[in-house]
């Protein structure tokens, strides 16, 4: 307790001096110059980093810390064109694969002295448009984006990397490999001894990356000869249509499916408690795959068996294609690898 | 997917059509002047929401749109010293509660035509400071700041509001009202049945905020008659510590504890795993109560028992502080009620 008094006592002499020295205006690169005993030239040079002779770098940073000059980057941004700034869109930050992303995505930029501004769409297409706006008036070197608005207006001359859905022929999309991820979870479910299986899904009817995982399922279920049903809901839906499709397929308290690959961990959630419900045991009476690798906590457990989305690797490629000079270079598409994390609703 | 297909075609020729009229350089205010035939003050006016008769604000606006003018808000700032920026320092944002937290305070920044600066510090101290730095050079409006680091600069200067951990006397510190969250656990508790209960700890030794919820719940306690015991770790040591201690209090079959509160709903996850392995049922022989309020995916069902912090409050609170012109006026602590939530693990 007193060890924390004192250094709250340090810290405010600290700020106490800090703003002594400070009086009523902030120091400018002029008031640098004076102290320093340079030119004004030789200041700016230092500040962004161009060479000059030793002794004069020394002098000049010794007056920078005595005066507490802070770089004003606004007015760098404003001569560089240049804020080594990013925004982000994603609808939202308390989803768990949102949630990653976003941190991963943080450090990918901190890593490059990128700061990070966040937006936050709460999906409201109005909201996008006028963030990419505010992004454009600003001036950040770049937008990464993983939108679902459809009639996004956006200026080309501005970098943008898409996620999950790509925005059009000159956009890099970065995404997992969605259509091996959904082969992936049928063959693993052929694996694991299932004989009739199925695919449950509900999202955006939008034509994005993720709806690959269907195809694939499709593909991995015809190569193994597994014979699987499909139910498929559109946004806005009732999950209570999968209670249903699920009571349809009941016989003598048993279900046609002795496994079930849910789009996303999040439905597989849902999923799991209908089927508890219902008196089924996961995995004993059916085995359960989900989609996105969501840990409990964030950094816990699995939430259920899943295919793993690379989101740290997600979150480098989109930073790595925003910053890139030349344009041209751009892939349109990129695709990362996924893998297959037991999590408990499955044998193995 | 022919639709589709036409509409990227029609944002490709809208993008186009302002590509060309945008030519090399970027329109300024003076074109804006020229084109709609009024001085340049009025320009200035009508982009700086100024008063202008009718007719003029008008044929500004026109101009306006028909040459795409952008308004360079870096040049804004460094004239009118206001970013519309604000930076948010948080550990992480895949944690359930940080990531619930910078959601709504992203939305808070919104509703207010604010920019989000997320800053993501991964505990990492130096990185802390860096960030402090990056936004007094980035002249942001503010800083919204939940951090671990005891020894942070922070110039007084600069509108700082401390989440969870009081960073000084002049700097407000919002949080939940953690010693009524503490008394509430230890009361329900007792009103769900409980004879002897346990509150187990684990977190920074710092002095901050959340630590007043063991003081709570001891005081909860003792008002009640109901006898407890406590075991805190501290960061680092290993969970394990628990497991001991928690088999140091079994007694044929049978735990000495009829109800435990955990300092977080992460920790409660934890100990109701470790409770299963050790054969004993969740509510059942034990009843548990976290603290947080941590949805399952977010936005789910609790993941237990739970006193819930009032996050959207919390949010809204720092952001219309960090706005409040008035630094005198701004209180110290400021401490949001919590409440109850049934989440299963306990009887009701």
């Amino acid at each position: 307790m007193i060890e924390v008094y004192y250094k709250i006592i340090a810290i405010s002499r600290k700020v106490w001096s800090v703003m002594m020295e400070k009086s009523n205006s902030a120091p400018t690169m002029k008031d640098v110059a004076k102290e320093a005993g340079v030119a004004l030239g030789t200041v700016s040079k230092v500040v962004n980093g161009l060479p000059v002779g030793e002794p004069y770098r020394i002098r000049v940073e010794e007056a920078i810390r005595k005066l507490n000059y802070q770089v004003n980057s606004y007015a760098q941004g404003l001569k560089a064109n240049r804020t080594h700034t990013a925004a982000l869109l994603i609808p939202n930050t308390y989803l768990p694969f949102f949630a990653s992303l976003v941190y991963h995505i943080n450090l990918a930029l901190l890593k490059r002295k990128y700061r990070m501004l966040l937006c936050s769409t709460d999906y409201d297409p109005g909201l996008e448009q006028e963030y990419v706006a505010m992004a454009q008036q600003n001036k950040v070197d770049g937008i990464i984006g993983l939108t679902y608005n459809p009639d996004l207006i956006l200026d080309e001359t501005t970098p943008f990397i898409a996620i999950d859905r790509s925005m059009g022929p000159r956009i890099p999309c970065v995404t997992s490999d969605n259509f091996a991820g959904g082969q992936l979870a049928a063959e693993k479910l052929a694996d694991l001894g299932c004989r009739n299986v199925a695919f449950l899904r509900i999202g955006s009817s939008l034509n994005n990356e993720p709806n690959k995982r269907k195809a694939g399922f499709e593909n991995g279920c015809l190569s193994r000869g597994l014979p699987y049903e499909m139910k498929i809901l559109n946004d806005g839906e009732s999950y209570e249509e999968f209670a249903l499709f699920l009571k349809e397929h009941m016989q003598n308290g048993k279900l046609a499916f002795d496994g079930i690959f849910c789009v996303t961990d999040t439905l597989a959630h849902l999923i799991i408690k209908m089927l508890s419900d219902m008196g089924l045991r996961v995995p004993e009476d059916v085995q359960v795959i989900g989609f996105d690798g969501t840990r409990h906590f964030g950094d816990q457990e699995y939430t259920c068996s899943t295919i793993v989305q690379p989101v740290p690797e997600i979150a480098e490629m989109c930073v790595e294609l925003l910053l890139q000079e030349n344009r041209q270079a751009k892939p349109p598409l990129v695709c990362l690898p996924v893998s297959y994390a037991y999590g408990g609703t499955t044998n193995k």
